[in-house]
């Protein structure tokens, strides 16, 4: 399918998806439901997310929310649809499916947050690489209020925050605002409502004037060497940094730091 | 052994016990020795600790300690009191098996520290899975002043703040006060002494107040999922998620919240 | 080879030796080239360092930069002088070698940062166990400016920081000054530059006065026990320091304690 397509396809659909230089901002679009993660919105996202990362013309996907909230986690009257224990099963592995594309796309994922993100909206905050956020946006593992444990945006919530501050919230279901998700490491930036989108674009061009190559490369390095003990996270980055060296982007960009020109990015 | 009996035999010990309301709290009381962890007050600790775990009308645990000081570590004369090494190995052991008791028992364990927390009582603090602090508690790992590096302690204050803090803490046995522990990750909340206690009410009620099915479902989940790669994180707490979503407290929780009612908990 | 034979071998050379009262520092010394890590400066690091590992007259370790820089990464017209890939692979695995080395020797090792410390040098400072900073000082992990993920510096810098941090820092290039360093976990202390030697002195001699055995014994148990799942680093742990109280510097230190006198230690 083509972008296009693609995008008209999700004009009428809870998805929506705008390209602009090299930005591809996806848009959870079920306002009237907090943009809930339906079965149907997830399956969107999937597809949208796993169409980007063959399109290397994308350089930086923004996830935003339509409406009020960011997102309010999955649809609890959905979920209440079914008593089948394999229907929560899929659902749940579905939704872990779209935030291990998120960490394996090429393209680095940065979360618009604008209001507030709970339980499943609050994962993919933290799965997300990177998020901005207005300061009235406010965060929530929640699922405990309903007797559902937000188990598996815990996953996602511990690999972000320090592990008492990340049990506190599981546990309580409270609020935090944005400055405090910041202080923890949930959000990388938070600006006045009115200036979010000029934050995000700030930081997106920042990642676009680089080389898309050297970028793809290092998320993959990332998150790969996190994984690993330290002496082999050493040996694997050198390898990883050694191969980076020999593309045509590394010397290009030496060239011109030396020379004190601007580098003419190949991606490749 | 009951409850009673247990508060009973304890009440008279090392270890005070106080149940109310589904809150155990555990008071380590040896204030003249500053309730250092002696063989005695880790076995009794592990006996009270081992009961609660099977006894699910208890919902919170608080550690407190008795006198001026929340907890000073072991207790360095009964540690000269051998040259045996294998006395030492299993002081460590024993004491090693309390922290994994705590990490392990179904309900959340919050730390209640008023005075100084120094060597295995900062481990005590860091192995909670919550802690509440007086603005007037201070914590080091000062076991190096005595030329015994606080090794066991390092395993929880590592798992609990950034590397480079805790290795200062461990190399120069300095104090540090509440609110730089808040800020470590350390402790959770930190409040005026003589507002200790409510702090902790008010933590305890927001976790009572949930289903305790939830609760246990999730502090397991949450230790485990923290060993495991990525990937398998998110599969397995898919796997849990979904089992909980197949309970009794799941289905009553959010059929409470769709139709804004309070949720009646069966802990099921 | 001797000390005294080294530190005039480098007093020539791109490192330069000065050893004062159990202080080893090794002051990068290329000012012209902003002190970047040639193939040169870091064999001469590695000979040092693996000198120093042996020496137990060396209690601390401080690494610190001669002008205005702190470290500004890899010599990259020495990179680009060679298009051998088998050169850059070996040169990124020199560089891990020294990281690992700095991890691995009993000594502490302190970063001292008085000016910039950016891709390569910022990853020193976070392979380094603890850090010292001037006000002045800023750190950018600055590669991807030219083309080059920092993946090496990546291993260290995600091991000090919160990922989403670490990740923006990484994409970016772009700057944090001290006390966003210190807040973020990467440097424990910052100071005005004109207080910058005496911070290090003091925080060498609060280690300088601990047992040589036990802050040996505890470097080399906190960074093993971190690759450990939880229960296997307690019981590791407490093997360590059955062991540790075994030493006599730990039964003086206790005695000392006890009789509210000063230790002497003996360093075993």
């Amino acid at each position: 399918m083509t972008n296009t397509a693609l995008a008209e396809e999700c004009a009428a659909d809870v998805l929506l998806r705008a390209d602009a230089d090299g930005i591809t901002t996806l848009t959870l679009n079920r306002p009237a439901q907090f943009n809930s993660l339906s079965v149907e919105l997830l399956a969107a996202l999937q597809r949208a997310l796993d169409a980007i990362a063959e399109d290397l013309s994308v350089r930086v996907v923004v996830i935003a929310g339509a409406g009020k909230a960011f997102c309010a986690g999955h649809d609890l009257k959905e979920m209440r649809s079914s008593e089948d224990e394999a229907f929560h099963q899929a659902l749940f592995e579905q939704c872990g499916r779209v935030m291990m594309t998120i960490n394996r796309m090429p393209q680095p994922v940065i979360a618009r947050i604008h209001g507030i993100a709970t339980a499943a909206g609050c994962q993919l905050v933290a799965a997300c690489d990177l998020a901005v956020a207005a300061d009235v946006a406010r965060f929530a593992v929640s699922g405990i209020n309903v007797g559902l444990f937000c188990s598996t945006p815990a996953v996602a919530l511990s690999r972000n925050l320090g592990r008492k501050k990340a049990l506190e919230l599981l546990f309580t279901g409270e609020f935090i605002d944005a400055a405090e998700a910041q202080r923890l490491g949930l959000v990388n930036r938070v600006v006045p409502l009115e200036q979010l989108d000029a934050a995000l674009q700030t930081l997106c061009a920042a990642i676009i004037a680089k080389s898309a190559l050297a970028i793809r490369t290092g998320k993959d390095m990332f998150y790969h060497q996190l994984e690993l003990g330290l002496e082999d996270a050493y040996r694997y980055a050198a390898g990883v940094m050694a191969c980076n060296m020999g593309a045509e982007d590394a010397r290009e960009g030496i060239d011109a730091f030396v020379a004190k020109r601007k580098p003419q990015w190949k991606g490749c």
